[in-house]
């Protein structure tokens, strides 16, 4: 492979620059990357593992004359971080992201863009419910999605080499516009976390049933919840602040569905049901045929306890 | 192992029958497999994997002289089947099934179980999306959990031999009412299942959102969901409409939880939002340790197309 940006610098280090870092490695994108992360912990762990090359300690010399720059920070932390580096971007680099949100990272971060960087936020569709620098690997992005949300303004020559870098990392890259992406993605995304959180919640407080049936019952299906549930409170926090209406919208849309079904329930409506069930069974088939998702049973679930 | 049952009859030969069948012969449980299923098709089927000793025609050859009955068919459909075999069962045999629902059953099943015969429910919390003859697996009920729901009439000995045949199929025992077993069930299994259905039905409604799309951007939780909700149409219509109050209850308690945390959405309330994030994460914790689920990222995922 050959080199696409000669200095990748990433900010953040978590799970998916962890991941980045791996991926480029693997496929021999980049000469150097350098990283910076805000608390000195993290910092300490990415140079013990050699995460990156240079484990800066400020943003600001991490940046320094990377031709690509990703913020891999909460999304609510993406304005404040493009305040400080924005003045000390080198000439001519892109800088992108990997926030779950897009219209609110681009109204945030935008003012602190000079004119002469490029700047093109992105969003790897690509996640697990683990997080920190020791989570990512270099395999996280094979096969899943990468959205890019150029503007107006964006120069094809700098769309098509982030689109070629994503590629080489391993993703599918799709281009769409900031509006829908956060529509898409509170549906694929944001509303279905809110609703495992909620879930989760609901059987903590439950005082009629304890925490330990809850744990031990689990594998009727409402371990897979647990998994989404489990995910960074940090990153999701920011997520549902900065998607607001989309996520709002769509969780009204459930709650209708929802109630619709409840009545079906309660009058006892079994072939509204059965038909409801029979209809959602197609679009797990299409997922395992699009690659997104195995097939094996219960996800090929390997549990070590069992022989 | 020994022989516990020297004859077992399995009614239904979807997932759960077929991995009890494929259990059985591994431990050596009983001399003889006998079976039954009401489709000429799935018999068909379960002759050629050679899934029983005996496959019948009909159930009340299939139940003669066995000494344990296993109804595993959808909980709608126990009361007739049981109805039919009833006045051929042996005398001092036991009568089980694998409904996921436990009071309906027993007020819907025990009429027409002879005063000779130990009427034993059971529930086993295991399962996976696929359904069918062919879905079995003898490892299906390792280190998961089974419910025994005994009512105050049973002999010990019977309950007991019922307990170490579980045992032997690889489950853990939990003894409880039905009462009880029907709302730890609502909690753990059928508001997920319903809630799960009802998310993907939205996705897939959406007409400002692809098909396409929804399969493509998945990975980015909402999969998850689409396992659950490509379950058997036949058995979750009737769980709902046999454990309505229970189900219709945590889902109340559901929705208000929902309402809550869209209002901190809606307000802008991060600190509640992380620090409910936050305690959710414990419970997956718990679920891990206890061997219910497993520790590697995505569930551990092996997608063919990667890589």
């Amino acid at each position: 492979m050959t080199v696409i940006y000669k200095k990748v610098a990433l900010i953040g280090l978590g799970l998916i620059a962890g991941s980045i870092a791996h991926a480029i490695r693997r496929a021999g994108l980049s000469d150097t990357i350098s990283g910076y992360a805000r608390s000195a912990e993290t910092r300490d762990i990415a140079r013990e593992i050699n995460l990156c090359d240079v484990v800066c300690d400020n943003m600001v010399d991490a940046i320094k004359d990377a031709d690509l720059v990703i913020l891999a920070v909460p999304v609510g932390a993406m304005a404040a971080v493009a305040k400080e580096i924005g003045p000390h971007l080198k000439a001519g680099a892109t800088l992108s992201d990997v926030g779950s949100v897009k219209a609110s990272v681009i109204k945030n971060v935008s003012p602190f863009v000079p004119d002469n960087v490029h700047f093109i936020p992105a969003h790897p569709l690509a996640g697990t419910e683990h997080s920190g620098p020791r989570s990512g690997f270099a395999e996280l992005f094979d096969n899943r999605w990468c959205i890019i949300v150029p503007s107006d303004q964006t120069e094809d020559t700098a769309l098509n080499k982030l689109r070629v870098f994503w590629k080489a990392l391993g993703s599918n890259v799709e281009v769409m516009d900031a509006q829908h992406h956060d529509l898409v993605l509170a549906v694929t995304s944001h509303a279905p976390h809110l609703i495992a959180y909620t879930m989760v919640g609901v059987a903590d407080d439950l005082s009629r049933v304890t925490d330990k049936e809850v744990i031990n019952f689990s594998a009727a299906g409402f371990r897979d919840f647990t998994r989404i549930a489990a995910s960074d409170p940090t990153m999701w926090r920011d997520v549902f602040l900065n998607n607001k209406e989309a996520t709002l919208e769509i969780l009204g849309r459930f709650t209708e569905e929802l109630f619709d079904l409840q009545r079906a329930i309660r009058h006892g409506d079994g072939d509204y049901l059965h038909d409801y069930f029979t209809r959602t069974r197609a679009i797990r088939r299409g997922i395992i045929d699009a690659g997104q998702d195995t097939d094996a049973p219960n996800f090929g679930r390997n549990l070590t306890k069992e022989s």
